[in-house]
């Protein structure tokens, strides 16, 4: 039977047993949920045994386990390591779903729950790609391991050191993952670069309690005025960022690389549209798509200090917070860029004022040239089933985990996304598109086929 | 009876009788306490009756009552309008007072319970002398009027239009408020200078949701950039607000004031320790006294956006907002400064950000020549009370109604104020120290028969 033929005939059997997992409510953020998210590990379990997978394992760690299972019967031929995750991120605000987050529903051939694209849905794809290949032909073309987490939307903090401990057993050619989005329906895409993150506090002081604006006013220092000239310091008004030291490592784009971010024939003007802005905006020089995959940013978060509420009050705050993350890129080092800023806000503060600095996260940037083999496998894996090849882009946002499976294992990771960008992931209402579903479960048996 | 012996043989009736005002939780900002307001309202009604007062009327306005209240009885004596107010502010937080807001407490000599010095206990003082005069000389040496507001701490909203609809009945050589405070213990002070106040609420906002930083950040605004800058380009790095026009209207500073001011004696290092600051801050070549009490300011309140929480979130915030509240002092127009940082603003707007600005409250400054006779005589009266005479001081805050008086009324107001600026006014642990309470009786004994 065709690979078609058969996923069509499983297909109300598979979807039935997805909706299965995605009642659960793995929120790995709320510990009253850890329960929860234990049994969407053992629930997955069962589904790998169930597709024919062997030496299944749950590897407890200090915060939610680590699955793997493998299926190595093809020597000679190169290791693939598919890694996912089965936690979820919170549902609130609840009243904006539609449906309930963990009543899985399909409305207009669409998946909503959460988890459902982010990343339940997308690690299924894998398992039942890899089922399906096991029923039809008995065996894998490759050998498998997979390495689905519980912690991805906590930060993975303890996939690093499980990695480092268990580096042999999950050695392998390539690191294949689906967690990223398609550019949009029909027009698939290979992320070769994710940004790197790096998050700090900033919190300003100044007398030891709140004073009175009217016996006070004009004589003392103010937390605010302090903090609100400190942060505006940071940027100049190109929109580059003043710190000294902030662009060592960032690469010069490559006429090349200008050439492949044009090829995504972003609209910008339809961007800044659906957006409701007056005007895009940053660092002169660049284009929106260029900006956001390969350019490094640092962006205010949050900013607090004094009264919030009705109508005015004549305070002269003593304190004042920042919350402030930068987006990395190339060799840009965090530390390097945290310690960078802390002595950028030293040097600025105003007289009067105190400092605090709490730094934060801390992940490098990950990028993978788009000439290795195995992308382009990948890339014309989608060309068969999409009609389409996948483009090769460059993402704005942050795996922190992709740059350490690079790292530690020594092998290119490729991000075959099934995804879309308006799926809303972390929002009310997250849900999957059928169609890609369909298609991901194609694309895979294609790609595991022609390695 | 000479008066000193009659106070000491009423004392601590005098004192009980306060101590009931104060058990009335007059909060006039919070619509729960409307009763209380009016309870308070009454209970001085027949305080009054019971001093010996005439023609007591409660006047209903569109919020709280205002008293009215006169004995005129000396024909070709001068007429003065007594003014003070019976509200008190909230009590949040709770848990700060050693004992009970509203259960009047004496120790130490202090009376503490909210409103004990602002303004219950020192519009009891003015009662209890003119009952004193009426009960030992069976008349007053002048006419007496009083008018006492029930929204003094939300902002007298309802009182100019009172006193334009009533000018005939009001009609007054002077306007006499005890609603202020000494220079410290033992040294008294007349007032003759407050500040203006104008107040603003400004919003910027970008995009039409909150966006991820991963996939946008660097390619469009952030609220909180285009905000923080635009509060930052409000003043200069002298410490000089940096709107045109602001400064227009105010007084080069006198030689005569600035010596008047150098008599406070004000050790500028004691202050800063007092206020835990590392240094005092700002407009360059003004002493601390000069800067608070003659020099304009605009102060942040509040500035928030974005996220607040533990940790931190990749967040670009759709919005961002500052409260702003400016001291105003000489002839500076509120309107026309609110008009001058809208513009400001305006001009200084970031590139795809959009501006609302709310305009709100505007009290023009209030200033007193400290040469007219009868500031003289009041100084003098405290002088026979204190053994010092009263300097005549200029005072960084706003009593908005301060100027209506004299503009409507077209009389001198004569501030005497018998409070402490360290009794917690506003705040939890709010007192009056009694040896003042008997002091000010004294005082305006003196004055009254010195007119």
């Amino acid at each position: 039977m065709s690979y078609e033929s058969y996923f069509k005939e499983h297909r109300e059997e598979h979807l039935e047993e997805l909706k299965q997992w995605l009642t659960i409510p793995s929120i790995s953020a709320l510990s009253a949920h850890k329960e929860d998210v234990l049994t969407a590990a053992n629930w997955l379990l069962d589904t790998l045994k169930r597709a024919g997978l062997e030496n299944i394992e749950l590897h407890p760690t200090a915060g939610h386990p680590v699955i793997y299972a493998d299926y190595l019967h093809a020597p000679g031929q190169p290791t693939i390591l598919v890694y996912g995750h089965y936690d979820v991120q919170p549902v609130d605000p609840l009243n904006l779903w539609t449906t309930p987050p963990f009543e899985p529903n399909i409305r207009d051939g669409k998946l909503y729950a959460r988890g459902a694209t982010d990343d339940k849905g997308q690690v299924f794809v894998h398992i039942k790609a890899l089922e399906a290949i096991l029923k039809q032909e008995g065996t894998l073309p490759v050998n498998i391991k997979l390495c689905i987490e519980g912690e991805e939307e906590i930060g993975s903090a303890n996939l690093p050191p499980f990695l480092e401990a268990n580096k042999a057993k999950l050695a392998a050619d390539a690191v294949l993952v689906s967690d990223t989005s398609l550019l949009e329906r029909g027009r698939p895409a290979i992320c070769t670069g994710l940004r790197g993150l790096c998050s700090l506090e900033v919190i300003v002081s100044t007398a030891s309690t709140d004073l009175h604006s009217g016996s006070f006013g004009g004589g003392v220092p103010n937390a605010l005025h302090a903090l609100v000239s400190l942060l505006t310091s940071l940027h100049d008004d190109k929109g580059r960022v003043s710190v000294d030291g902030f662009y060592k490592g960032v690469p010069e784009l490559s006429p090349m690389m200008r050439e492949e971010f044009t090829k995504q024939g972003v609209d910008e003007d339809k961007i800044r549209q659906n957006l409701g802005l007056e005007a895009l905006y940053g660092e002169e020089g660049y284009t929106f798509v260029e900006r956001v995959g390969a350019r490094p940013t640092l962006e205010l978060n949050g900013v607090f200090g004094g009264f919030q509420g009705e109508g005015s009050k004549t305070v002269i705050p003593k304190e004042a917070h920042a919350k402030i993350t930068c987006r990395l890129v190339g060799d840009q080092d965090p530390q390097a860029i945290l310690d960078a800023i802390e002595t950028h806000l030293k040097a600025n503060l105003q007289v009067g004022a105190r400092l605090q600095v709490k730094q934060m996260e801390k992940a490098r940037a990950f990028n993978i040239d788009p000439s290795h083999p195995i992308l382009q496998t990948a890339a014309d894996a989608y060309g068969k089933v999409y009609g389409t090849r996948a483009l090769f882009t460059k993402d704005g946002g942050s795996i922190p985990i992709m740059e350490s499976f690079s790292r530690v294992l020594e092998a290119p990771v490729v991000l075959m996304g099934f995804g879309l960008d308006d799926e809303n992931l972390h929002a009310p209402d997250e849900h999957f598109n059928l169609e890609n579903f369909d298609m991901g479960l194609l694309t895979i048996v294609e790609f595991l086929k022609a390695l």
